[in-house]
């Protein structure tokens, strides 16, 4: 979980990357817009990105990829006179989600989900984001791009969000995240689904450590997902000047989807603790009848074989044996001892 | 469960509807009354509507029945001004329960519930109710028509309804809804107790599944109930213009009627539970009935085979074999261990 | 349960009456008094109620019994000028106790326990109690009297019944019915106490349907006594001017009584618990003790009657046969392998 | 538990007391001081009780013994003018442990524990302190005396006890209240150490009730100690006259204890829950090894034996029993048998 | 865990130790600072220790270790006018941590923890930290010296520690503190992960002992951070002269890595209770298959045997034993049955 976490001892607000470089070189994409115009630009180097050009009223994101580069971190953090605990915090990447008010801008970090069906494993990445009145920052060493339906949506001017500020271009990033754990959500739904199935039509018993290890990733979605409820509740009460009352309208439904995702989230746990109980009970179930046919079968045959070993003693003088229809008159009384326990066996609901 | 949610990465405020389509046509139900007037209209065609004729002082009620029709929503959400996030949720048909003050107006969903007895199945249905001074807007996908009787007394005058405001109507459809809930809540109560009868008389373990699956819809149905306590307690504690006072106090009643739906839920749950254990404990006991049983035949019989065995065997020099009562006496001896272990099992209380 | 619940779609304050009638006819007690004077009246029909005699400054309780009379009620309320809400909560029987401010008085529901030992089931019976300045209404479906120990001390002028207001005399209702619970409880508490012992010192696993009847009738008790603690809580903060401060130091005095009784249900329900634990643990421990019985005969005999087999055959060629001693040999052989198996059982603590 | 509460139907405020009578006679001890005085007397009868001797200023001490004698509470009530809800508490010896402050004087109850770790059981008695300006007052039915030792420090004018007032005296009584329960948790701690060692080593499935029992008692215990935490919060809380700030730090420091010992009743609680759970994991895991022994033996043995019997059957025409070596060939597949199936189990790790 | 508490009955405020004496002498590591100075020294005596050369305006930090010296924390308390209750806090090592403003500085006290893989058991030290405006006074009984790397990094100059005050001194250490819970953690982490890994791959049950110390080990660990949490809060909002505004950020980020640990923890926690009920599936669902096989071969060859039986009686007169193909039509029999068995458990899914 997790692993890696900074080295105890080193003074608060160093920077350590504490996630496993996944990129290979660093990539920063450049958006500067406001309702009429719109710039794009994309850089791989530190030394080449500018940031002198921005303009106060337009909003300019920088979507920075690729943060186990602690230099470059430390340049950005420099050029927007970002606090050392929130750069601190964009590298250490096992953080709790969380939102921060600081003087200068707001901080806020969510972590993005995806799930691998055949592994039944939850991977997440972190993703920080901090703006105020003019500049957007987002970090995360992530190749997928969550991102690119926000740029398209900026670059076509669709929608509400080339006229508005900072606030709500950071409201939609986290939108386009918070959405993204729906569709994870429900591909956990259907292996759930699955396990169900399979478990009340086949009496499969086998799905045992598919339970315990889904319940092990939901708890662990569990962990990134509650802490971010609070984040984004926090994030709807804000009341600093680089967020407007609009917007926030649009945050309180975005925390409407997280108290909508924890629900669902907590009822998958219970229907994996139903799932569970009802293997459990399965088990004890299918072990009574197995043992009612063992003890049928061991009932009726044992004595019958006991009566027949009587008559395979070898003494001398056991009388019955010479009696003309002794034999028949056993197997006679095996045979109604036979149907007796049947009878018997019957009447108590085991056959 | 919350399948089809909307596509991730469209922008907020799209309206996109995540339900299945149920009806062939929309249908729009208009109702205009005061305490002395009243007059009807249908509408099965969105051209056809009629916005223009709304009187100020007077109750207009839209039922509108077909929000697949994204189109209608449009249309609708721009002749009464309503915000584009109003407008999303009634389309998106997997919201939580919730109640949001505009100010334009309120807006409020709700579950209507029915339960299946056969398949043990709850499904939901999301009903979205709309209003402001003049104006109550209802959108469903749904053909059953709760409604009819509120409309019923409206048209006879009775009750106090015909001589209150927009808030009081509201207050009256919550109300029929949440009535429906206690027949869903008796239907799934008969079920358990037909179960427990069951269980308590006949010790019939079959039911292993059915306790599973009521449990989960119980959790399903719970989902959409809880919720709903907290957005009718935000209604009854609205201060907004559009709320009269005396019209609280039904809330609050209303609000109570939740309180005690909860409650009902609540213990319905913890009878499953108990009956879940009940169940295993009744595994447990009937394999323990069954396992004394066997253990009880073979204690007593396989010595008495083993002797029997020891006697059959063919050796030349085998002394018993050859004196006069031998026979005779070992078939006492099994006999004297007959009676003897029947009577050390009486005493552990075996038999 | 809850059976019976008002039908949907009536509207909002009609008054139903949801319980089963239990008395033949309608029967209402009328007290009147100061810390000088006593009148009391009888009335078992509607026409005959006097209504006008009402002196200020002094108590006047109408004890009502036959709530099923639907026109009772009305006329009541009439005569009272009583909320319509309450009304229809008066009748409607299934209510959670709730306490309710009014403009004109406060609104009492409690419900009456009883319990009957030998069906193990709780019964309970809704009392409803509204209470003014100069008037208090109980109204009840039940025959048995719980008030009269209230009327005689009002007849004696025993205590400071008789100095105090109408909320005194309601605060004196309201810790007879509490008072009541403890007996009640007590009897559970009894019916527990048998189980456990029996259970500890016999074993006896036929306790297990009682466990769960148990369980399920604590939960019933504990719905309605759970919301009776909030009632009585937000009781005793009242501030209107039907209730004097004295007073409110003895309504304090039963909600301490309340929360105790709710950690007694609690603990309950915990022993229960653990008595089910226990009983589980007992099955599974028994179970446990019979297949080592079972285990430890058939290992040791099912091989010495192999052995046994092996010289029962007929082969031709067996030379073991003929040999002089080998029958000996064979049992000193079967005599070693038996106490051998037994020595092994005996250190794996089998026997 | 609540065994004899007192009588449904009598008047609040009945003094009733509803214990055990455990002193023959009662007993009160008298101590009257300040910095520089020290005053002690002793009486064992109403009558001579001086209350007259009180001096403003001193602290005036009442430890009261025997209060199953109803008429001593009365005098003591009314000599200084005492609530009489507060008198019925302290005869009501089933109270929860609660803090209330009355006009003229604040009024504590708690539960005195001691643990008999023969029988396992909890045993607690209610102790009352009521204190206004000059005077403390303690109640109790108990011979044991725990407040000898403040009685000591009071007399040796060791600490700051001397100069501090009534409100640090009631704190001392309540402080050695407290340190009295960490004794008693701690030898609950051994007996749950010595049953926790028991099970881990030798694997004793019998302690099955111990475990049950100690979870009940400990439920008992926490009823007892649960409320005083909240009780001691208000009183660390109080702002009345009767108690100095100086003092309060020191009540604090008390409520800091009573949240310690919750810390550690509700771990002992896990921890026998997580031994009860060791417990049927253990049995389980028992049942598993004898069941694999007799599977063993059974599976191995009872081919081999049904191969015997086949060859020890007496048809005239068995072609096998008449061939030279057809014994030594059955041997042989017999041995092949047994060995494979050694080999088959070893494989799947039963051997 | 809580042993040897505090004697009851003495004065509150007594100083006495109450852990396990573990230096063998006491030794007091002192740091005077400021952004300019930088001073260093140490004691071993009591009498030797330097308190007259403070210099207000610089930070002073005695690191005291050996609080089995009563007598040398009474020296320190009348030095720096510390309230008697610190110094009985200081002294009795099985304290909840807690943090309390007192008049004259403001008290925090830590567990510092570590882990014992080969044992699975987690032991805690009691660290005391008070300070004021220009001291900081750290108490401890522990010779491993997690401090050091604060010491170096004072020496050094590292980090904005040396340009601020107490507070940040304080704040570093504790930040110290909770950066080595990190990794103890993650010892733990992996013991569980190893736990996890043998349980899922090989089925191994020998884990059940393990996995229950874990859970208690986690239970104990929990007690000492659940606290602690609280106590960082109320530092975060601690609003005394002895706390800067601008270290208080930093304060809360040390809350925040103390939530992320409480979420560890219970995280772990439910991994191990996952595993419990995984092993328990697993012994059930092992001897299930256990019993399968012993019923397989029971139900098949108990019947053969009997047959065989049957026709090793002896008596004169059965005529199937001289009918010329009778042994082999027997056979024939025996081996219809034997493969109809087969075919019938393979279509119960039993082999």
């Amino acid at each position: 979980m997790s692993k890696k976490h900074k080295k105890a001892g080193l003074s608060p607000g160093t920077i350590v990357y504490t996630g496993n470089k996944q990129l290979e070189k660093i990539y920063i994409h450049f958006l500067q817009y406001d309702g009429d115009s719109f710039v794009e630009d994309k850089f791989d180097n530190h030394k080449k990105i500018a940031f002198n050009n921005l303009i106060d009223g337009k909003v300019n994101w920088y979507d920075i990829r690729g943060i186990h580069d602690v230099e470059l971190i430390e340049i950005i953090g420099k050029a927007f006179q970002i606090h050392p605990l929130i750069l601190e915090d964009v590298a250490d990447v096992n953080q709790r989600p969380k939102f921060d008010e600081y003087e200068l801008g707001n901080f806020i970090t969510i972590r993005a989900l995806s799930f691998d069906k055949s592994k039944l494993s939850v991977t997440t990445e972190q993703i920080s984001l901090y703006f105020n009145k003019s500049v957007v920052l987002t970090f995360q060493e992530n190749e997928s791009d969550l991102f690119e339906e926000v740029r398209i949506r900026i670059k076509n001017g669709k929608g509400r969000i080339r006229n508005r500020k900072t606030d709500y271009l950071s409201y939609a990033i986290i939108d386009v995240l918070i959405d993204n754990y729906y569709i994870v959500l429900e591909e956990i739904e259907e292996v759930i689904e699955e396990l169900e199935e399979n478990l009340l039509s086949t009496q499969d018993l086998r799905n045992k450590n598919r339970i315990h290890i889904l319940k092990k990733e939901l708890l662990f979605v569990r962990k990134s997902i509650l802490p971010l409820r609070e984040a984004i509740n926090r994030f709807s009460k804000n009341e600093t000047i680089y967020v407007e009352d609009r917007t926030l309208l649009f945050i309180r439904d975005a925390y409407d989807h997280t108290i909508q995702i924890m629900d669902m989230l907590d009822s998958y746990r219970d229907i994996l603790t139903g799932l569970q109980d009802l293997l459990i009970t399965e088990v004890s179930y299918k072990m009574n009848q197995v043992m009612q046919v063992l003890t049928l079968v061991a009932t009726i045959f044992i004595p019958l074989t006991f009566l027949a070993g009587v008559y395979g003693m070898n003494f001398d003088n056991m009388p019955e044996l010479h009696w003309e229809y002794s034999y028949f008159v056993l197997l006679g009384i095996m045979f109604v001892l036979l149907v007796g326990l049947i009878f018997y066996f019957k009447k108590r609901k085991w056959l």
